[in-house]
C-alpha cells in the first residue's frame, strides 16, 4: 500500500519528530508498503484557488498528487488557535470533494496541554468526514512535555504511534475487503 | 471605531461581493468610523510560523497589524471542506494569543447550501472565542442563490447584513461601557 | 447478529416511523439476525445515576442491557434544540464508559430542515465516539416532507436507509474479522 | 434581577457543591436580586414532549417556569459521556425556541479532567446559542481534585465563580442598556 505521513506545520519540530518517527516505523516494520513523508516545513505552497488539483504546478502539484495516490495517510498536525494551522487546512483544500475517499485516515497531534484533547475530534476529523475518509477513530495525542529535543521522550507514546499505525493497516485491510464485498453484492 | 471587514478568500466573488457590500455600507452610513476592507484575494501572504505578529513585513504584516488594530472585525468567509478556508485560517494564526480581545467579531458566511449552515458555528466561533472575541452571536449566512453576478439578489441578504453591523456597532459601543464599568470595579 | 433500532424520541412520529421501516427491513430482508426494535416512547425510563448498567431495574434496566448485548445500533433521533433529546442523551448515559466499544452504529435523523443537517455530526458522533462505537460515517438525514402521515413518502429515504443497513451489516462483519486479525496478532 | 443556579445532575456531589457555593455566593453579595437554586436532585422531572411549556404541571412544569422568568441562568454541569447529562439536555428540551432569548447564561462545568475542557464549547454552547441566549464566553472548568468532601478546595475556583457572575451580572446590565438603545433605535 502506498502510505503518507504529513508534518502539518511549516514551523516548530514536535509534529515533525513525531511524523519522523513514525515514517521510520512504518519503513523499518512494514517494509511491503510504499511511504512518504511530507513535511510541510519543506514545501512552498500556494493557497487553493479552488482549481482541479491537476492543474497546480510545482510543490502545490506535487502535494496534491502525493495525497490523491495515497491509500492511507497519517495527518500530524499542531494546535493553533484551538483549531489545526491553516498551512495544513490548505492541504485539504487542494483536493476535490470525496477527495480522501477509499483511504484510511489517522491523526497524531502535538499540543501544549490536555486542554486541546478534544480539538481533533471537533475541528479535523469533521473535514475528513466530509472528504470521505475513513477515520482511524482514536487519535494520538502528544503533549509537549513528551517531546526531549528532537526526540519522543515518552514510550507510552512510541507505543500510541505504532498502535496508530497497525490499526491504519488493519482497517486499510479491512476496506479492502469491505469493498470487494460490496462490490459482489451490487453485481460490479 | 475602527472596523475591518475582511473577504476571507482567494478565488470565487461571492464572499468578495458581500465584503463590499458590507464595508460600502458601514462608510456610508456610519462615516464617524474609520473602515477597512481586507480582502485576501489581493494580498501575498506567508503561511504563520509562530513569530510574533510585529515581525512579520510585507503583506502578512500588514493585515496582522491591521486586525490588531481593529475594534471591530467582521469576517467574511466561504465553506471549504467544511470548514474555513486554510487562507483565512492563516491569518488568525498569525495574532497573538488573545489576539481578539476587546474585540467585537461578526460572521458573514457563503455557501453553496443550507447544510452547511452550522459549520460557522462549530468551526468558526471556537477559534474567535479561544481569542478571546466578543462574538455577534447571530451571523449572516448567505447562499449561492442569493447572488446574481456580482450583485447580492436577495434584499434580506441586504437586510441581515445591515442588521449585523448594528449589531457589531451596538456590541463595541456596550463593550466599551462594560469595560470602563469594570475598570471602576476592580478599582483602575 | 444482535441488531437494535432505536426510536429516540417519546414525542412525535417521525423518528417512529423512520425506525419502524428500517426494523421491518432489516426483519424481513436479514431474517437471519435477532432484531429489536425499542421506541422510548414505550418505556418509562430513569434519570441515569452513574450506577452500574446491571443495577437498574424495570424498562431502564431493559433498555441498557439490551443496547449492551447489542452487535449493531441503529439510532434514529430527531433534533431538539439544536442536539439530540435529553430523553436519548439519557439512554447513553446509562451505558458504561466504552459501552459501544466493538459495536457498529449508524445513525438516522429526522429534523425540520437541512440546517440541522451536521448536527449529528457535532452532537451525536463525539458522544458515539467516546463510547468507543464503530460508527458507520455516513448518516441519513430525513427532513420532514419526506414524511406524509406515518409513512415515508420519498423513496431515495428508502434507499438510504436500506444502505445504512448495508453498510452497518459489511462494517460488523469487517470488523469480526478486525478483531479475530488482532486476536492473531498479539496472540491472544 | 431574577438569577437561577441550576445543578445540572441528579446524583452525585460535585456539581451540588458548585452550585450551592454559586447561589450563597450571589445571595450574601449581591443581596439585591432574587436568587433561586435548581438541583435537579431534588426534582423528579418528566421527559419533554414538545408540550408549551406553561402546559407541564408538577416539578416540570414548575422548573421551566422558573428558567423561563429568570434574567441570568448560571448552568451547573457535570460531564456524561462526553456531554452535558441527558436530564440537563431534557431541560432545555422543555423550553420554546429562543427560550433563552434576552436572558444571559454563565456555566460552570465540573469533569474529572482537562481532557474534557472543550466540551462546553462544542457540547453546550451550540445548545445555548440556538436558545438565543447572551453567553458569558469564559466558563468555569472546575476538576475532581479541586473538591474535597461537600466542600470546593481550591482558592482559585472560588475566585473564577465569583468572576462569573460578575461578568453574568455586568452583560445582563449591558444587555438591558444593549435593548434600550435598539428600542429607541428602531423607534419602539
Amino acid at each position: 500500500m502506498n502510505i503518507v505521513v504529513i508534518a502539518g506545520s511549516v514551523a516548530g519540530s514536535k509534529t515533525r519528530t513525531a511524523a519522523r518517527y513514525t515514517a521510520d516505523y512504518v519503513k523499518s516494520h512494514h517494509a511491503e508498503h510504499e511511504t512518504t513523508l511530507v513535511d510541510l516545513a519543506e514545501y512552498s505552497l500556494e493557497f487553493s484557488d479552488g482549481r482541479n488539483y491537476l492543474d497546480y504546478s510545482g510543490d502545490t502539484g506535487r502535494i496534491a498528487q502525493t495525497l490523491m495516490a495515497a491509500d492511507i495517510v497519517l495527518v500530524g498536525s499542531p494546535i493553533y488557535q484551538a483549531s489545526i494551522p491553516g498551512a495544513l487546512k490548505n492541504v485539504f483544500d487542494l483536493l476535490p470533494t470525496d477527495g480522501l475517499r477509499d483511504k484510511v485516515v489517522g491523526m497524531f497531534i502535538t499540543a501544549g496541554s490536555q486542554r486541546h484533547n478534544l480539538i481533533p475530534e471537533i475541528q479535523l476529523k469533521p473535514i475528513l468526514s466530509y472528504l470521505k475518509a475513513h477515520i482511524v477513530e482514536t487519535y494520538v495525542f502528544i503533549e509537549d512535555r513528551d517531546f526531549q529535543g528532537s526526540e519522543i521522550a515518552n514510550d507510552d507514546v512510541h507505543f500510541r504511534l505504532q498502535r496508530l499505525i497497525d490499526d491504519a493497516l488493519t482497517l486499510a485491510t479491512v476496506y479492502e475487503r469491505v469493498r470487494e464485498l460490496q462490490d459482489e453484492q451490487y453485481g460490479f
